[in-house]
């Protein structure tokens, strides 16, 4: 029998015969792992981990470890929906049923009369996982387009009989497992019993293929687990998730509202946001001194010429909110989409010599891009933003230098914000096609190779991606994992040779001669709006004391005390301490609770023996009690309490002439 | 003889023949004050001083005092330019030559082959002095249109000619003096020999009645005054106005820039400026925070609904920047040229109840409004530019309080800033034509008697224009004069009834029913654009101590003192104290001159005695040399000094739930 070499991704080669499947591959390896391969990825196609392999071939094996792995279970899991479906409303029709981030959905068109809401989902997951448990096999079929046709003309399916159209002949497969047949270019996982538990967790409505003028199926999202207690952990996750949304938060804690007259994802920050966010640039403001960026402010609008120029006009002036013209002159004016392009031309305000540099321009620019409305959300989907933007314009010799202080900078930043556990993703050329970046190929050399001796020298957790840089140079990306566990991408590292081409930017070297320099983009928020909603939602609304847009609540015991009470806060409001007096006509214990609904960290508590005394009673939200003060000794223990954050001390940059 | 009555503005009325003029009414007052008068407002429209009086009027005789009676001087200096150009080169034609805010021009069309350049002025003026000095007098003559035709063509000027087609027969005059006739409606000065010194001051080219189809002409401006010392002041004055202008500092000190590219009217405000700028809006939101104003941030642009609701779309839409369209969705967005509107629909983010009230929302908005390319000019007329902006939404039974904080906030802005002199302008309704304004009758009386009463109690320098209200309320102008005497329109409160009704805004009264605020607009630096170019104009550039973009330069007297220079210099950025260490190779003389050009307040000269001592040797700009100080004590003087400005203390507003 005719062997095949199956090369491992660890590199190691071991010989199989002809047609071993990628299930016994990993057979072949412990009984463990075949139990947990739920697809394979040969030669960088992802297959059904029961295929049989029939050349030479790299293999990786998935699990649920693996997004494709997980990927491959939810879209079996998605079959498995319908195939309830179908044994519970026969006549049911099928669209499509793919996997998506977090589990699947299927869209159906329901027989008439059936109405599937929320209150049938538990019949339905019983009847998933009955089905489960009958360790179906998915089976694969090659199939002519005429038979296809007749399979689905035979059932009345005139969504698949409508796929199908779009398909050739030849390139044409069916799965199977138990009584459901689908048209489908699978992978699938071998058996249906390896769907543990179901879990059915919306029902909406939507246009077939997502035309407004096709009818409208019934859209139902599920998601399925290899094990139970992975579901419970989902649900726990989900529920905590939803307690936290920046959208339910901001409302409650008067952080930002939307107007549909004002327009579609475009956020109003009420008072409380607006002091948040007042405060997070403030802190960045003042480490970017130290780290000698100089803070510059240019306008929301440039004309079309500056966008020809930089190239942005042409990749996405289609896809982008559409020119201004004005009324007498031939004018067009574009909003603002980055505040590159600003930058460029206030670098050029004046000649630059290589002892100048690097120049280090940071601006907190708003700029406005356009997305569909369907697409917006809360804060993190929007239509106008503000990036914590920089552009730093250096010398080739020093993109290390820079890159390694950028590194410093947004370290410090997530750190002073809680954010402790974050990984960085390099991305470098795809060596096989150097010819679609722009830049000399020595500077890129030089430049890859020193962004990942600097992630080494700074100890950052990295993973390399080849491929992913922007075709204008190298990157680095910033991952940071939230208070439950969620994933968020922030901050970036961008190193960029083509704008500085475009707008013709130069320095005079110490050779007298004239120089392109490097640009360096960067944003450790990336943009506050979406920063402000992963706070919000790792915090869940208890901002660290720095950032509560109350800090302190000042609680007479009775209307004897708002005197006293008053004369309190007002000393703290001398020291930028912000919060409220709450001189209601409530008990204590009310006024206590309403404090701690509100999440402000201190309430201080004044009757008799405080008023007496000239202190307070402090209390630390979620902590109770904490004794008797005096104003000053508070404003104290909350200087150092805040001070603690502002603690970064790059090197102090050198004065220059 | 019939007796007419004559009322002067102080009220008395006297009695003249009919047919008297009002220089016969001078002179019978002095014959100082006949010599004095250059025309005469006669029932409110301004006359040639020697035009007869017919019927009963009142009368204001017109000096060089008044603007007015500038304007007949300036359009008579204008008439005796026109004759001297017809003397000296016979065969010009005549366009239009009026009186303008500083002087006058007149629009020519030299005969072929003569070029007028600034070389050819001392001709000219000399040529106006000698017909000056004729004392002929300006004689008007009713003239009808075929003869006023006639009397051109046989002149063969076809500008004239073009301007007569457009006038009604019967309503045509002509004025003469000495060789010169023209076609004008008047009035002028009795006499040319008033013009005693004169000035030609430009030469530019004009496109007759400023179509740019149409012929270009040779424009020449001038001014002229009655006494000779006032030519040599106005003189001064202008140099020294060019020396401070705004656009020649800015570049020079790096304070902004301007980039074709970007687009006209649109600044870049470089690192320097920007520091300036943010400096300014910290000082102003600190002493609103203590005011109780809000911060709030709104988004550049809103639908095209938001401002239909607003009523600024039908008012402003056709000569504002054009709508911005989505690419796939039927929206229209306009950028947004004023704050009010967002700030109304935040204020509808939640209800009021009267014990909210007053809400005070502040942003630093920026704003665009277009302007047409050639009315630009540096920062003072610009296409974007941010407003100090603040709206108060109060009840009627606030306006008063309100109304006069904000009046304190402005005066504490002015003396911080070092503008002492300032009047203010009260613009009520006109009377006459209550109906042309939005709003109840009784709140207009009461809000227009509370503003009048508030500014008395202020003790403010105030003129009272009535009919010069907005159609939506009264208002409050400032008129700050700065350090060379200009006056500069600075600071505005308006009272808004309009808003209000037009965005439904609500707040629930203590009678439990809707009621609707009052809002009041203000912005007490205007825009912050426009206020930095006249703070620049007004220190020419030496801005005050905590201002300066460069506070300070260490100026180490040779190489061995640059570490402890450095070491000074880095103390006092520790202390956010913004300069330059000048570690050039340079004598110290050269450094300081250069640090002087630079308008740096405070130089701290280190040398050998001062590195020993650990001290610096202190000069002030200007000043000289201090003494000797500790860094330490440099700072507690750097820190006394910029601390003084920040001073404010209203009534601290109390914290509510």
């Amino acid at each position: 029998m005719t062997q095949i070499n199956i090369t491992l991704p660890d590199g190691s080669v071991r010989q199989y015969p002809q047609g071993t499947t990628s299930l016994e591959v990993a057979q072949s390896i412990s009984e463990g792992l075949m139990r947990n391969v739920l697809s394979a990825k040969v030669n960088g196609e992802v297959w059904d981990a029961t295929r049989p392999i029939h050349t030479d071939s790299s293999l990786q094996l998935l699990t649920w470890k693996d997004d494709a792995g997980k990927n491959t279970f939810w879209h079996s899991s998605a079959h498995l929906l319908a195939e309830a479906l179908e044994a519970l409303y026969p006549g049911t029709k099928f669209g499509i049923g793919p996997a998506i981030e977090q589990g699947f959905y299927y869209d159906i068109d329901t027989p008439e009369g059936v109405v599937i809401s929320q209150d049938d989902f538990p019949k339905i997951e019983q009847k998933m996982t009955e089905l489960a448990k009958q360790k179906n096999e998915y089976l694969r079929k090659d199939i002519s387009k005429q038979e296809a046709i007749q399979y689905f003309e035979q059932k009345g399916d005139e969504y698949k009989l409508e796929l199908l159209e779009r398909l050739e002949d030849g390139s044409i497969t069916f799965y199977e497992q138990g009584n459901f047949t689908d048209l489908c270019r699978g992978p699938h996982i071998p058996t249906t019993d390896k769907i543990k538990s179901v879990k059915l967790l919306n029902v909406a409505g939507a246009y077939w293929l997502g035309q407004t003028d096709r009818k409208q199926l019934t859209r139902i999202y599920g998601i399925s687990f290899p094990q139970a207690k992975e579901l419970k952990e989902f649900l726990e996750l989900r529920a905590e998730a939803e307690k936290r949304d920046h959208r339910k938060i901001g409302k409650e804690m008067e952080l930002f509202t939307f107007s549909e007259k004002v327009g579609k994802g475009l956020p109003l920050w009420l008072p409380k946001g607006a002091i948040l966010r007042e405060r997070l640039e403030n802190f960045l403001k003042k480490a970017q001194v130290r780290a000698g960026y100089e803070q510059v402010m240019s306008p929301h609008i440039g004309s079309k010429e500056l966008y020809i120029t930089s190239g942005h006009y042409a990749k996405y002036g289609k896809d982008s909110f559409q020119p201004i013209r004005t009324p007498d002159e031939d004018e067009e004016y574009l909003l603002k989409p980055m505040n590159c392009p600003h930058h460029c031309e206030m670098y050029k305000a004046k000649p630059h010599s290589y002892k100048d540099l690097p120049v280090r321009f940071a601006e907190f620019g708003t700029v406005y891009r356009y997305e569909q409305s369907g697409e917006l959300h809360g804060l993190t989907r929007v239509r106008g933003f503000t990036q914590d933007d920089a552009h730093i314009f250096c010398r080739p010799d020093q993109v290390k230098e820079e890159f390694g202080k950028v590194i410093d900078l947004v370290q410090y930043v997530f750190t002073a914000l809680g954010f402790s556990e974050y990984t960085a993703q390099i991305s470098l050329r795809d060596p096989e096609n150097r010819e679609k970046y722009i830049g000399k190929d020595e500077d890129w050399e030089r430049a890859e190779r020193e962004i990942t001796e600097v992630t080494i020298e700074k100890g950052l957790n990295t993973v390399t991606e080849l491929g992913e840089a922007a075709f204008y140079g190298p990157k680095l990306d910033f991952m940071v994992k939230d208070a439950i566990g969620r994933k968020w991408q922030l901050g970036t590292i961008q190193v960029d040779y083509n704008l500085p081409q475009r707008f013709e930017l130069e320095y005079t070297g110490s050779d007298n001669q004239k120089h392109r320099p490097v640009m360096i983009h960067r944003a450790p928020f990336g943009s506050m709006e979406r920063f402000v909603a992963i706070l919000i939602e790792s915090t869940a609304g208890k901002f660290p004391l720095w950032l509560a847009p109350e800090q302190i609540a000042v609680l007479p015991i009775s209307e004897k005390y708002h005197e006293y009470a008053q004369k309190v806060f007002r000393e703290l409001q001398e020291h930028d301490i912000k919060g409220f007096m709450d001189d209601r006509d409530e008990k204590i214990g009310r006024k206590i609770r309403d404090a701690e609904v509100r999440k402000v960290p201190y309430m201080l508590i004044v009757g008799e023996k405080e008023a007496e005394a000239g202190q307070v009673s402090l209390r630390k939200q979620g902590e109770g009690d904490l004794g008797s003060f005096t104003p000053e000794e508070f404003v104290q223990r909350f200087k150092d309490e805040t001070d603690k954050v502002t603690a970064f001390s790059p090197t102090t940059p050198e004065g220059r002439v």
